[in-house]
């Protein structure tokens, strides 16, 4: 009964165009002049929404923003009380990050409702591409704060976040985006997920694995969780670099680095028996007002994130962080202060819709390599809540969160091509 | 011949009062709402030297500025041509730093000084105290710079170094204070070794030796010299935290941490080998403009310093450094970036000052301990130049460094009085 779209719906060269038009676009608004800048729930941010609403209603789309302030563009199916499909991505980026990450999942969303809609398919079911904000953990420390706030995982805690100039709240930058921040707050769902019949979502690999193997694209089987502290603060004690013995010490730069050495350790061995693991300290730092060459550094700064497909792994991993803390600073006679500790859980992605994207590679002559995703998604937030998830990744050179991200069009196309043609067989 | 004076000249009362009023008036100039900040080559710094310029004009001492724009009160001698006493220390500090550390001695100079004013005594050789400047190297990474200016140590790459904000260079900083810096760039000894008998330099301990043994004040017998790089840079790939495998990464943070938990390994080694050495990365941090949680660092940039008693032992030290920044490298796929090597040489004092200032506490009733200096000092410098040099060391609390700091004024006394007594016997 269905009205199946001609191959020429998302022929490639409509494609090429039509991404390039608005990567471009993307790439013109957010420009740091390094590289990509959109950060979460900034105004920048909201440019990139905008851009993409505004060539959703010019190919007939039906948009609106949802009480998070997310972007969502609707092709109306034949059965609308239907759970409707939802697919899309994320549209902020870390600071001097890639124009892909994220963007490519809306672009790529966008591009084949368009094609549904220029070729005269009619779903049965709604289709709804979701342009999500503050996916990305660079400013509030929390990651995919836009689909969380869907479905009321957002505590006061988390809104009261300071951004990491540490002027202004999260709830306070959702609010001026026009985010319905009392709703919340009281932790109220959004988005019923039985609304949704699957998520669906096209991503740059964030990894070198597509390139090393030369492979255009991959079909994710799971995404991993992670344990993070935005701020460690070790406390010894300052004091002339010259005059302390080293036994008098309490220098929080080598305390630190003892300890990160010990979790380095331990991480190996960890891999070396067969658990999935990483751990970094993206930053980290003295105090500026106080440090000096000649001075004992008496405190030091750094954020910790680990990341495992296993929550066991983590918390494992976790407890045994605590140890060292505990053990490294009465050794070294320092204190290790953390803060809030943020998590996202591991998910996994739904079986079928592998199967289904899988088969829909080998039809179209691709390969349909599956692969973990060693980065976090907003998909494993829908997948937690219970609503069937999957992702397509598309190679990418130079890896992400960085000015060097480099996506080929073509690929880009082939990765659309797949999940229109899984799309069109789903929404049926 | 020499008239003697009476003991009353360097009474308890007079030395307390004129103690605390130069002190407090530092202090209030030179606030910054948590410690003291007296920059090198500032405003701030030429206002204390403004402070005890004025005060010895009242107390009948003739003043001026040498070519380094150091400040310099003389009495002078009866017998002029001979060559005279110095004394004297810095009058800058780090940043949040304390009141003592330099002032101290120059506040001693002064008031000894103005005691044999006061007392009619008239030395047979001249005395001149020096207010020094630049001798803290938080600001432009080299230390002694005001002394090292006097004997034409500075070279052209000294005084083209930028300031700790990468805004001004020493050059123009020492000219904005009023040095004659066409003079100091040639090289030229704006003074002769030769015209000076000896330099001897008061200065708080900077370390808790004296604290934890209970004296009041000590008599130094060496002095540890350094080797310095102000900004080592790591050098690695950034990428995204979640998506890279730990054989692929290039860390900056976790290279650095191995390379200094490898220093503090050989550190420990040498120490129970019996080797003076002390090891400092005082500054550390990653880029702000680039770092976020979920990436992996690319590049961290450090401090370091390494500071001993023997220059072998520095040299030997340093060699193992370049050997662990290669190997460490190679094994992490990372490059170690080194800016330009500062040095200052180790130094001994002068025996027959050390008799003296030890004989001078010992009539006084004090004790004489006699202990090595783990900080560096001007009095290096002057000992470097061939000059009989020594130095008093007076307990102080909390280190130094730091807004804790904390000399009884009753133990400055003290350190005046053993002062006033080798001065007046080497003047006389």
């Amino acid at each position: 009964m269905n009205v199946r779209a001609q191959p020429s719906s998302q022929d490639n060269a409509r494609v090429h165009a039509l991404a390039t038009e608005l990567f471009d676009a993307l790439r013109a608004a957010s420009s740091d002049g390094v590289g990509i800048t959109r950060p979460s729930y900034s105004a920048l941010e909201s440019t990139a929404l905008d851009i993409i609403d505004a060539k959703a209603r010019t190919v007939g789309l039906r948009t609106e923003r949802d009480a998070a302030a997310n972007l969502i563009a609707t092709l109306e199916g034949s059965e609308p009380d239907l759970p409707y499909l939802a697919c899309g991505s994320h549209l902020d980026s870390v600071p001097q990050g890639g124009n892909y990450d994220g963007a490519a999942g809306v672009v790529a969303g966008l591009i084949v409702l368009a094609g549904f809609k220029e070729s005269g398919f009619r779903p049965r079911r709604t289709i709804k591409l979701f342009g999500l904000r503050g996916e990305e953990s660079a400013r509030f420390a929390k990651a995919y704060i836009g689909s969380s706030a869907l479905f009321g995982l957002l505590t006061a805690a988390d809104l009261a976040t300071k951004d990491s100039d540490g002027k202004l709240t999260l709830g306070e930058c959702m609010g001026a985006v026009g985010a319905d921040v009392g709703r919340i707050e009281k932790g109220e769902r959004l988005l019923d997920p039985k609304s949704i019949a699957a998520w669906l979502e096209l991503h740059i690999e964030q990894g070198p694995v597509l390139t090393a193997r030369d492979l255009p694209l991959g079909i994710v089987t799971g995404i991993r969780g992670n344990i993070r502290h935005r701020v460690v603060e070790c406390v010894g004690e300052a004091g002339h670099s010259g005059a302390v013995p080293r036994w008098l010490r309490h220098d929080a730069v080598f305390a630190t680095s003892e300890l990160i050495s010990h979790l380095d350790h331990h991480w190996r061995t960890l891999l070396e028996r067969g658990r999935d693991l990483v751990i970094t300290a993206g930053i980290v730092g003295t105090d500026p007002s106080e440090h000096a060459i000649a001075r004992i550094p008496g405190r030091l700064r750094f954020s910790l994130e680990f990341r495992s497909q296993s929550k066991e792994t983590l918390e494992a991993f976790y407890d045994l962080f605590l140890s060292e803390c505990q053990l490294v600073g009465e050794q070294r006679g320092v204190e290790f202060k953390l803060d809030r500790r943020l998590e996202t859980a591991p998910a996994i992605m739904d079986a079928a819709w592998i199967d289904r994207l899988r088969a829909a590679a080998r039809a179209l002559d691709l390969p349909d390599e599956p692969m973990p995703s060693g980065a976090g998604h907003d998909a494993a937030v829908f997948a937690n809540q219970g609503i069937p998830s999957a992702m397509i990744f598309v190679r990418n050179q130079n890896g992400s969160h960085n000015p060097d991200e480099a996506m080929e069009i073509d690929d880009f196309v082939s990765g659309v091509e797949v999940m229109a043609a899984a799309l069109q067989e789903a929404a049926g």
